[in-house]
């Protein structure tokens, strides 16, 4: 049983057929096929507006690329200290945005507070020294599993207009904090200030799907270019889009989100039952982030169960992992059995009563 | 019927085959899987040695990548000026390479020659002022549909030496050049001195799979987190992985060029019967380049046959289009059925004939 | 005798005397001291206009760093394809504009024609793979020496418009040029379109003194930023800044260039009346190019005179160079004596005397 | 009086000289001259060894520029996370080194220790994602005016070497720290395992006078190049070496160096002796930063004193600024007089007697 991570898996049955069905016949390369048009459009339908919206290969590439678009190579761009962006991209922002810098402000559950970036913001010098800082990037859902609440993002779209920012969303787990909110997408996002936004969609069913959805037109006009000179217009883009379309299908990307977020519902509260067992963090989306003892790590790793361990960075003030602590990240999807979970339960059970029984 | 380009169809039925077999179960990602490392150990096999790959989305980040690792921000690479990583990838290497230089060199049918590299080598000042020569690219397939001879390679090679220059090959056709030859993938490459290849598949039955072939140890120490930074590790490794392994099995690589070659020979032979037809450069790979009557254009056109002019940039110096004249490129594909080429050279001999009558 | 470029002196007398006078006492760093503001004023007052003014260490950074602000990294900046820029920098433009490429176009004395230039950006294809034109640099004094006229000048204003460019004037010459034109800096620059200009001070009497001069206000939004992160802000700004004081003083920059041009011209006037001597182009302002027997660049060789040879790139299609003879440049300063000027042309009477009577 | 930084008076009288006497006559632009030459031979003699040595126009250059030669694009640079070359440059160092990043670690007095460094790289992940480690960066004074000691450059040293890094040092005020330990040029630098040093010179007398000076010949191979597309390399390059040929006549460097650490120590003791005023970390080379309450904060800049205050990041864990304190910095140069000094301490005293009064 493998819960270390949401992309270990496969694609879902309906991306795996779209891509079949889109496979016969001629089509223009290049991104400028029927499919890609339609799908397109259907972005606009799901964002009740006119987007832009650019495939890509992956969530790196999304996030790459949009920062790029917003952020000059003299530019700041503001995140959380353990953002995906920083610790996890081989400084691929970077690279993109050819040398501006990611400024990474501390947050508990890596969250970002609206009054931390005003201030932060507020102390920096005038002065061409100064990095100016023209983006505000977040993670929704975070990288320790927390879902900003609306009215979280609507004051980071205040902060972003007042202090002269696009704001960049990373939802490489967008719908799985659409459905823990349980609104729209178009409420999630540019209602609350968002300009442009990494729509991933391979952890939820996909097989290599991802898509830049910009709101703010300025910010897609450069966009194809970059795209094109960063190797990411696919030749056959068919393949991409044809994903899409299957994941978009019947509500099939909101089903997927909504099991996987249900499944690590499910553990998370088995989990906390056991002796010694508590939430760093709570549970909002599809990962789970127990501090248990190190014997409970040692039951479940020989019940052949994987995952990985995770860093306290982001713990609360009032919160720290023992010695004999360890803190690790659980992370369920759309592929994930309600009978893996219960034999997850089940090994940690045992474990624990093993333990007391020592 | 479209001969625009090689990229205008799926993948073929093995590749998509590989795909679906690909799907079940759980694997690390981002390459580490076990097809990638199959795929890895076949193409040691398939090149006689041990040799470093990497798998990317698109060949221009093939080519972009391989040259970034081979020149410094600071240096040259030279290549034909019709090359594609010249004209068609909107600046991909200077942005992967940081600004380094495309020297683009004159040649027939859109070949270097290796004394014309040797003479403009040797014509650069020395000084500061001169950004250094640090790689030559070749297409092989060259832009014009011509292939180099493993004499004129292993001359390439030795100027590269003689100038402390790295050596790549654009692959884009890597296997239409190869059956043409009649060669092993060991002979056109490093045995004749090439350090570094772009190893694309995706024009030969592919979806999307393209990799980066590296012969010299030194030039694939950066090569991984090159591709991190550049979006390039996709997530689900075993996507591309599993393309490679269908593309290889059972000699479908080398079917499917030998077929594409074989379409394009039987094009080529049947439209120089044409009055008024004659070829640009000669047929040697996937590719045909007549110069034909304007008339003959219209009819093949109002036919619905779709394909694209070409520029007369690399003609020979003794042959010209005239006015009434157009050249045009025709591609042919491991999907062009015989029946399309016919139906082809029947709609042109009848637009001739009509053209003789009137 | 040292004809060999404008640079091998040092600084005038004003200037140095300028950077003497400015020494003393303590003054803001970073270029916010009283004398930059006032020589920022003094521009003002040149170009009869509110303008932009940035001090940099070298031309080269004044080109590259006004190009890239002008031009995004994917984009295209047109300049002749003999231009300083694209030979003579070590890729300083691709450098400071991230990888952005330029497009050299072939002219007649290293001059560019609107027509040619027009032409060339219409023949672009629309698509994504085509890096978009963005700028155009002109030099003002061409690489062959020639002047631009303000037609030319208002011309290229026009194209650029037309096509969404902005538009660059390298004037590392530039009061060469002006005072060969007999107009005001405002009628040679923004009256005609010129959005942002390379103003070169150390040819003509200064000791390191370079300004970009900007018209536009939004191209100069960016250029603090990137000329801080390029290390082009010296600390002790009074540098830069006095000598611009003591150029401007009384007229001394408009003598120098005055004194240059006329040297250049008894020089020109008096080789021409050379057996075997011809220009290549005409003399416009401090530089002569004449093509001259091979036996005559031995002689003035053997008289110790410095200069170099210069490419035939740029020749009229009429004109040639034989095998017998050699393109030459002669460049003249402020610092040109009359007597080194009548020197050389006696060494080089008695040079074609001598090889008359052999 | 000014105490606000050591680069706000002009050059010292030696190195004015020495640029008049340079001034005369032609010499070979670019750096090629007889000066230069014969500064890059005294450099030799006094590192007591072949060096490569670099002219640049700005302490900003020769840091991103000595980084740039070290770290791949893809790289990491550690150093202090109050480092200059993190806050103050604009992303200078991103810019040259294309991307690569700073990691800025903690330590009192922006100082760094060997361990932290150590700890921090075994931490970091063996993975593509990780930008791998490849320069070290101290800065010698540091940011808070303390020295390194020769044990502790040697242990950073012997850490670069055990993880594959270069090791560069930072030394705007390198003379400061040279006089400071007592110890020579070599001792203090290669000898100790310093691959690259920003040498400068204009906060110690030099009007425009920065070097960068490699001790590892493999770093030197592309700065050259790397110079000249930064647009560093002066045209007539006199202007520098000559500087530096006044700086370094009859010890003037050192004497320059020892004049303004002495003031520092004058003002240091002084100040120490007045109720309520400490020292936030010991003064060690020209500059010191004392906590003083804010009254007499007000008195000294009644008095017209000119100084900054400071970031209380690196102070010791037992210190802190009260609420009616300020941290501030006071940086003396070879230019301040004892008299000023003498002025300084005698406000500050009476501002410390009035405030006892009331």
């Amino acid at each position: 049983m493998n819960f270390a991570s949401d992309n270990i898996v496969g694609g879902s049955a309906p991306v795996l057929q779209a891509i079949l069905d889109a496979n016969a016949g001629t089509m223009t390369a290049y991104g400028n096929d029927e499919i890609s048009k339609r799908v397109r459009a259907r972005f606009d339908e799901i964002f009740e507006r006119e987007v832009s919206v650019f495939f890509v290969a992956t969530g790196t590439a999304a996030n790459a690329l949009a920062l790029s678009a917003a952020v000059p190579p003299y530019g700041l761009c503001v995140c959380h200290r353990e953002a995906h962006i920083i610790d996890d991209e081989c400084g691929a922002p970077e690279f993109f945005m050819h040398g501006a810098k990611l400024a990474g402000l501390p947050g508990i559950g890596a969250k970002l507070k609206p009054e931390d970036i005003d201030a932060y913001l507020r102390s920096l010098p005038k002065a061409v020294k100064q990095m100016p800082p023209k983006a505000l990037s977040i993670s929704q859902v975070s990288e320790c599993g927390m879902v900003y609440g609306l009215d979280e993002i609507e004051s980071f779209g205040q902060v972003c207009r007042e202090h002269g920012m696009a704001f960049h969303m990373d939802g490489a787990r967008f719908v799985n904090a659409l459905v823990s909110l349980g609104c729209s997408p178009a409420e999630m996002t540019w209602k609350r200030g968002v300009d442009i936004l990494s729509f991933g969609a391979t952890k939820n069913g996909g097989l290599m799907a991802e898509a830049i959805v910009v709101f703010r037109p300025d910010l897609a006009e450069s966009l194809g270019y970059r795209s094109k000179r960063a190797g990411q217009i696919i030749s056959k883009g068919r393949l991409i889009a044809a994903q899409f379309e299957g994941y978009f299908g019947n509500d099939h990307w909101l089903d997927n989100a909504r099991h996987a977020n249900r499944m690590a519902q499910t553990l998370s509260e088995g989990l906390v039952r056991l002796p010694g067992v508590r939430l760093a963090w709570p549970r909002e989306a599809n990962e789970v982030f127990p501090i248990i003892p190190k014997t409970l790590d040692g039951a479940l790793k020989a019940a052949g169960i994987h995952y990985n361990p995770w860093t306290e960075l982001s713990l609360p003030e009032t919160e720290r992992v023992a010695d004999h602590e360890i803190l690790i990240r659980l992370v369920t999807s759309w592929a994930t059995r309600e009978d893996d979970v219960q034999r997850l339960l089940q090994a940690a059970s045992s474990g624990a009563s093993r333990e007391a029984a020592e």
